[in-house]
């Protein structure tokens, strides 16, 4: 993640034309050998090992937190205290009630607030939105989303950190399922009541001692620790619009590697996406020419379409760190001009409500009103 | 289904080499005019205007019920009596209670039972049921499948009997779940525990006095009535194997005409199908060399593929009708050789179960155990 | 081929009103034993076993020729001049000048004739040709076409007729490239010069002695024969309307068991169409609303769709055998309201010519003006 | 093209370790205003105005080229006199004679030069040659190329620079077939003899005063000025290794953007590939199990694929811009290593032959050898 935010931060003044300038300051992290290398690698000005210092610092208006979500609240409410402007990584926080700890501090210190729910900067996801608003879809009846991974489904794969309770908060439903949330706030609103179920499919897993990346392998005699998150977590909604939704994250769906996908029958017509084409918007519109219907595919490449101005010429595809460049330039954008930011701690505290709304389903096996949490 | 039938029915002796050859000797129906010419254009010998008479007529073995679901338990019942191997259409019955006593009917009289879960007999269905029986999707985790339709979502769609509980029995759920239920306990097995969802979008449409096919127009100045069935319906289950299921039945999604389909994830592969393009399979293997890895578009259309011999050469796709042909020469072949037939009045009966503890769970909010009905 | 012209002659009447009723008076093949077989299982009253006989019969009106190439023109011009309508399967004739000689003898004795290019009736091919006659491809640009097989890339297939051009007349080019030729004129138009080029790949194959259907087996110490026909052939043209062409038929593209399959271009939108997805054609129009345009994939399986009504509800997928009925359907039409019928042996004798002209245009190492022939 | 290549250069140090580090010393252009905006806005210590001033510093080791085609060959000539390695777009020149004296420059020289053939860094092409290297694709029997765009079928789009062949050099045929021959040299092997046609279906068109990228916009009374260049070309060939090609390129194809793809058919399988989906290859090999084989969509973004560990995690899409990067973090390899280079100006040269026979062929209308050139 580090990684994707100072490349898309280097990128942003590049391609758009911004009403700041971005400066990058300095990168933090505790190992100093680390940090010094990446500020240079990656084009930072300079570099910290206190996140406390760095909040604190006169020459920084904006940090951007990119630690385990287990230190996101912390780190946040200390730059909201400092009046420092704040992007977040999602999830907003390991729980609800720290996710509205965090808002509060945010609104409080009027400082700018933002939570890099990236999907949504995605131009064919800009794209469905514009369909909706458009009322080219009509009255909503369906959104079913699903994302799918596959790369812990071999029992050797070891205990990284995204399998522990403690520092993830959560497994595939809070990681992969939180996005899904929030591209169906994002696309059809708010949800009503819902109820899951969920499953750990392989229970115990060879613990590493150190691990790089999601690439780490365990000793062949490693002792075994238990996985304190979900493998796969499933769940149904109804939204306050009527519309009925169907979600499904999962860790163990062999052959999707990153299928983030949804889509969405209303009354007027259809969208469907998927991430791994993420460069395409596929649009059924009943009022097309009777016996010519059918699901268009639409390249979203073009001139026209959301952000692609700023790239290549048509046809030029674009691809997942895009969708990071275009969240810092709205997040520039709304610093400089004092505007409003979507999605903001409001939508990582209502993603959090959900999310814990499903888990509680789970627990006590029955729906739950979203709004009751 | 009528015509479909008989189609159907005129095919398999010239298609494929049966133990048994198949006569039609009558077609029933209430309209003599139009029994009498239906007879003589799908090839019948003969026809009656009364099933009571048909099933008593002793140059008659087989009896196929086409009939409206609400005729089914009685004809199935007397054509047992009378000792009549019986095809039945699916739904097997309005509920399960009459399933029950119809298998319950056969099986005391001895006779052989099948029902028409046509889907069954797509030859790449039966490949993945063949992959699955190999071993190679390894322990299944996930199932998800849809059946998705639009023909319902104007408003001035008229009030047709399928949308009439009373003689439907059902709407999406029964119709389409129906086919979904089954393809699952094909594939995965049976079901442990369910919960689920319903909407009716559209409450009240115009009646219209006679329709033909699914093609029926009201009056502009005709009286509404109420839609007693669900127009979407969606469920979530644990399998007895524990593998996580989802389904969707609905008849509100634009662009979508007749998409069933289903998706199946295991520790060693997954298989991806869906009807509209029912010549395909999609068949991924973990165990493929690494690097090398993808979801194949399998071809099922040659000789080595079930059922392909008796068609065209490779390439050379077949379509819905022949799913027909394929479980009528089954049929025939069970009773010609005294051998089992799946999916029979079992299969029927545990497709309703499921159907029931479904409907159970929407009315009373909670999961169902499949087993408790 | 005689079982699929079987299947559809009997199908014709059961869904499509006939102003006039097929009668299966009489299947013919030298071997009695098997004709007798093949009279029974497929449904013709009776059969003959010298077709010189057959075509004497006053009792029949009509000749249907799916004989080897070799014997077309003998049995069409006697059918001719026993006044018999003639339906004969593609390619027309070994070579230009019999296809010439098989016309004349038709139109002299008034009688009606048809060739039996089925992919005309495939109803995305008739919506594709409804697109075009209606403007909305507009000026046609581009036409590209590939017809691709893959069932003879072993060396170790045998020398089965289909490789010997005393009896086939030509390989991939007259087989599949025919196809793909008549295609082009019925929705482009006709072609003004060509420059091909082609290959034998395998000149040597082991000789069978029998062969049964395509899956002939030759022994391990069998004499080795010289392949006498193309393997592949690859052809540019310019038609007279100013578009460009390009043609590719070949039985040695692996993974393609029968990818019949084309794209138009013109100055309004675009056609995609791949025999292996039959029921779907793919659109694109220019005139689309900006941002929202993309090739839409049709599936004709509506009732408004060409012949579509005829068959199941919308969603429902038919299959190669379809085609025939449908043009079986066209031809008693014609002969019942005695009306114009296309394609008719002047178009067999246009597509001899292109393919002529694409031969010489190999030989002679140059372009060859079609009208030259 | 300088904001990809700005753009490309900033991130190589970022995500590859590389053996020497790119300082992006200047940028050169002839408008000292847009240059030094450029400059900062792409990152560039500095810039000049003159490129023969650019050549001579001594503090520069590398001349990039994105020059219009025109210029190409004065100034590679005038960097690898002053002993520049360089990296130059393509086309290498305007024509074959002047590709070949800027390559006996670079040799005489004794710089490192590379031809800007980006899709050879697509990690998708790279597997595609992985899989050919590997004798996985068995002996090659077809090569079939597309490279489809429309961005000028409106005879309303003005008289652009590309579309004048002293600026240009060439229409489609250069711009866009290039990158298939030398797709086609990289993986399938040099070509023996072509024969080809093209087209200009617009011959007039609207002259601009000033265009900006290409969308400009003629004045509704703008005079008229000749195309000199072709709207599309076709050719055919045969490579040296006996495999038969077929190549297109167009940009009167509506509804593809930047289509270019390609199919390789060989003796033990095949592979797909095109452009607008470039995170995926499709692979069939005749070597799966019979029953279960088809074409894989492999999605190339794990990180055992080529380049892809220096990216993002497995389904995380790139984009066309990380083709240009991977191009310089090999170029920047070779030369600080010493080791050899392709593309280089020997693989230029190779593609501007092809395209000269293909020119002479159309001339001509005969079949060209390509080493008589």
């Amino acid at each position: 993640m580090g990684k994707a935010h100072s490349n898309a931060l280097s990128k942003v003044g590049m391609f758009f034309e911004n009403s700041a300038n971005i400066g990058m300051k300095a990168i933090c992290g505790r190992d100093e050998v680390w940090v010094k290398e990446a500020a240079s690698k990656f084009g930072w000005e300079g570099y910290e090992t206190s996140w406390q210092k760095l909040v604190q610092r006169d020459d920084i208006d904006v940090i951007d937190i990119t630690a385990p979500s287990n230190y996101h609240k912390e780190i946040a409410i200390a730059a909201a205290e400092n009046k420092k402007h704040i992007f977040c990584e999602k999830p907003l926080a390991l729980n609800l009630k720290d996710a509205r700890e965090m808002l509060a501090a945010a609104e409080k210190n009027g400082v700018k607030h933002q939570v890099g729910f990236n999907y949504r900067f995605v131009p064919a996801i800009q794209l469905a939105k514009k369909l909706i608003d458009e009322g080219k879809i009509g009255k909503i009846f369906h959104f079913r989303a699903l994302y799918l991974q596959d790369w812990i489904i071999d029992p050797d794969f070891p205990l990284v950190w995204r399998l522990d309770k403690n520092v993830a908060g959560s497994g595939s439903h809070g990681d992969l399922g939180a996005h899904l949330i929030d591209a169906a706030r994002y696309l059809v609103g708010d949800f009503e009541k819902v109820i899951g179920m969920s499953k750990t499919f392989i229970k115990e897993r060879p613990i590493v001692e150190k691990m790089i990346g999601l690439s780490a392998k365990a000793n062949a005699d490693a002792p075994m620790g238990q996985v304190t998150v979900d493998d796969a977590t499933i769940f149904m909604t109804e939204f306050k619009n009527g519309a009925l939704g169907s979600f499904e994250a999962t860790r163990f769906s062999a052959g999707h590697k990153n299928a983030m996908m949804f889509e969405i029958n209303g009354s007027k017509g259809s969208i469907k996406f998927e991430f791994e084409r993420m460069n395409e918007l596929q649009y059924f519109s009943r009022e097309d020419e009777t016996g010519y219907q059918g699901f268009r595919v639409i390249q979203v490449t073009e001139d026209i379409h959301p952000y692609m101005k700023a790239w290549w010429p048509a046809g030029h595809v674009i691809g997942y760190e895009h969708t990071f460049v275009h969240e810092f330039h709205e997040f520039v954008e709304a610093i400089a001009n004092d505007t409003k930011i979507a999605p903001d701690f409001n939508d990582g505290v209502k993603c959090s409500q959900v999310l814990e709304a499903v888990d509680k389903s789970i627990e006590e096996r029955q729906w739950i009103n979203v709004d009751s949490l």
